[in-house]
């Protein structure tokens, strides 16, 4: 039997703050925003992290390049930060939890 | 002296997980999304939560008022998660965050 | 009517991350401890970040104390990270979390 | 080269919510509790999650095995929070980091 974690589909947002360094992160964020494309993930930046969708393996090898290349970039610690939504009950994308929030909404609003 | 929370302008990110009801959490979502739009504050929905500026007293009322809305709509528990940006070298807005990495990783692409 | 947030004792966690100095946290973790000493609230520091319990208002008021520290010893940039659990079923305090599982395991292991 | 997270011992933090059933999560934390134990990883319950540190290979294993034993025992929907602490500048151990704290404390308030 396969577990859950194997053929789910995970809607993952993860943050990795570098310490240690100065206080502006974003030649760190471009290095990540590069690995996340390489990856072949579908992911989506935003203003406090990065949402990510794929099988837990699949997402926890591209943070763990994440991390990785922080500390090759001389970053001497990090804090991660990772948020997981795992189901079984079914199965939805980033673009269906935005937009089922915001079809709902507008309909009331146009009402 | 006012003190760096009452002045700094954050960026903020929150995540309410409703407990002991279904799974099924648009409507409670919908609810939120509601007390944001009636906040007056910019905020940003994304798949794992929502994005949201302002000051520290701003924030932390209006992620108070959608907790208290969940356990009005009778969730018996919640567990929110809420990440706080704050700075003082300089501010910056959601959109910035964003806008910076992408024009950076497009100029990189271009050349 | 009052709201949950106002009568619930909510056990917290929060953890601040200082960046853009030193890697070494030592020195920022003791002024957040001496607040956290005097609010007179019960609180629990851990490896990973410090479980505190008390009502929403005064949860946020002793993390914004803690954050202002943190930015008048000269930190350009924090970035925190709560869990707050707020439920209306029944009131918990810190201890009683931990003892009911360690109580249930210990008791299913002499068995 | 071996990278970081390879060779780098990490201290993290996870707590796991189910959604979708009843608001006492006492005995999937026993069932998480128990996976933690066959681990042999060092770790350390606390009130809103659990301090564990190992590689990030080892980590990573034990967190999937507690979701997919949330799920095996009929939860629909987990969210999963997890906090990592990588660093390359010295190795520190979960008592470590509360030791150090607290001695200097203690210190303080003797003299």
């Amino acid at each position: 039997m396969s577990s859950t974690t194997q053929t789910c589909h995970i809607l993952a947002d993860f943050s990795i703050i570098p310490m240690g360094v100065g206080s502006n992160t974003t030649k760190y964020i471009i290095e990540c925003q590069k690995i996340l494309m390489e990856s072949g993930l579908n992911f989506n930046m935003h203003a406090n992290g990065t949402n990510i969708e794929g099988h837990y393996e699949q997402l926890m090898t591209v943070i763990r390049k994440c991390i990785d290349k922080m500390h090759e970039m001389g970053v001497p610690r990090c804090d991660t930060n990772i948020r997981l939504n795992t189901r079984t009950d079914k199965s939805v994308t980033m673009q269906d939890c935005v937009r089922v929030v915001a079809d709902k909404i507008n309909a009331e609003i146009n009402i």
